[in-house]
């Protein structure tokens, strides 16, 4: 196929291919191996450990995702936290709520950020924001320390191998209950149902013995497998269902709308026996 | 990686990649390049011009939404004609419904139908239906020979190169309107908006001008090229979004649920723009 190629094998038998036009930055960091690369389909990509974690081109499909829903659920978020998404992202999303007064980012590996920000500063421009504090450390420490704080809380982690297995416990979740207000409303992607739908079964059985409201919800992100990626929703007392039609405002997005806010819950039915 | 791997090019420069247990049959018909693989991941598979065309795990994804949507909008359909679709999984979908007396599939490559049958027993299986009437011919042909006579009209083609390149041209959909009856419907797969956004959005003009209710729904196809596929719907009288509640019956699906019918006419933002 001519010049260099950059494969995923997303599992043992599948994987995703694409052209790399030149290697930005390629490092073992504490935590992981992190690579930067051009690519001629997506734009710049960042991998940690040999997975896709975002692109230029269909970034904003996961980010959007991950803050808006939460954030439109809750009807008066001011104080966010992120765990994990060192490329800025969602905090980007987060900050076009003008309700959220504060934004706290915990991200373990701060080369993550330091290579984002020099990659993809239209993903991580929005660090620097006056609203942000962001904190390189242990996101599953600080949830332990946290009581009462947030009104939101976003886990934006890499798969539950490496330094993000913690990111997919009980004991987290109910940490995560306990930093909530007692309103508060988290979400964590979930990876997909084609190929991790025993995790998924896991972690909603999880998450209902901790949130009265438990619900999953689905977007497509072609550079992630099988294209379908879910976020699980834990909520003590706002049902994203239940949305006030004048609590949405414009936004600026590529993928949300408000329409979209309700049917990406609308599940094919082999989804929808993952969450049963 | 080890063993043998196929790797389909969905753009010049992104692709999938799976693991081949053992080629079961290759052939370049009068048409196109066939090939039959047992693949690790998928289970059989049949590819056409190095494109992937369908696979015994994913299968019904497509072959549902091709079906039930149009075919829940109509009120009674009677007669239906598949265009294409020579491995039999929009047939097999069609028969679920009771009111269908007769389903038409014309298909150009009777090879197609030849080793799906032989390979793909599961999906071609109904093609030996006694509802089922199999024409080996052209579809464009077929229309153009037909008036006021199908409820129906679902277009199970491949991307417009090759054998198909006549599918996607507005006279072909003058022709279905016109083999279509005065409250007839039409479905036609028409790629994904991630890499085919020209291709969607000349479609959706083209069809308008002909159909007054012109939709585009979606379904997550995790073996087609970025894992979200569009379905153009052309309707002369039914609207898809206000099917009557007891219109819909009990089916045996995995994908396809009433809920899903509406909410798949929910597009993300950037698809929603192609159609306007």
């Amino acid at each position: 196929m001519g010049g260099f190629w950059f494969t995923e094998k997303q599992t043992e038998n599948f994987g995703i291919t694409m052209k790399i036009n030149r290697t930005l930055h390629t490092e073992t960091t504490e935590f992981q191996h992190l690579e930067m690369a051009e690519t001629a389909e997506w734009g710049n990509m960042l991998f940690l450990d040999g997975m896709v974690m975002t692109s230029q081109r269909d970034e904003w499909v996961y980010h959007e995702m991950v803050a808006h829903v939460p954030l439109f659920t809750h009807p008066n978020p001011e104080k966010v936290l992120v765990v994990g998404g060192g490329d800025g992202g969602v905090i980007r999303e987060v900050l076009k709520h003008p309700s959220v007064k504060k934004a706290v980012l915990v991200e373990i590996d701060g080369k993550v950020i330091e290579y984002s920000k020099k990659y993809l500063p239209e993903i991580a421009g929005e660090l620097e924001n006056e609203r942000v504090e962001v904190i390189v450390g242990d996101g599953f420490m600080h949830i332990a320390e946290s009581q009462n704080e947030y009104d939101v809380i976003m886990v934006d982690s890499t798969e539950p191998v490496g330094p993000a297995v913690n990111l997919f416990t009980k004991g987290f979740y109910a940490g995560i209950s306990k930093a909530l207000k007692e309103d508060g409303i988290f979400v964590a992607q979930t990876d997909n149902p084609w190929f991790k739908a025993d995790l998924i079964q896991q972690v909603q059985r999880d998450v209902k013995e901790i949130f009265p409201i438990t619900t999953l919800y689905i977007a497509n992100i072609p550079t992630y497998p099988s294209g379908m990626w879910t976020f699980t929703m834990g909520s003590k007392k706002h049902n994203p269902l239940e949305v006030a039609e004048d609590r949405f405002h414009e936004i600026d997005t590529k993928y949300y709308t408000k329409e979209l806010h309700n049917a990406a819950f609308v599940l094919p039915k082999f989804v929808k026996d993952l969450t049963e």
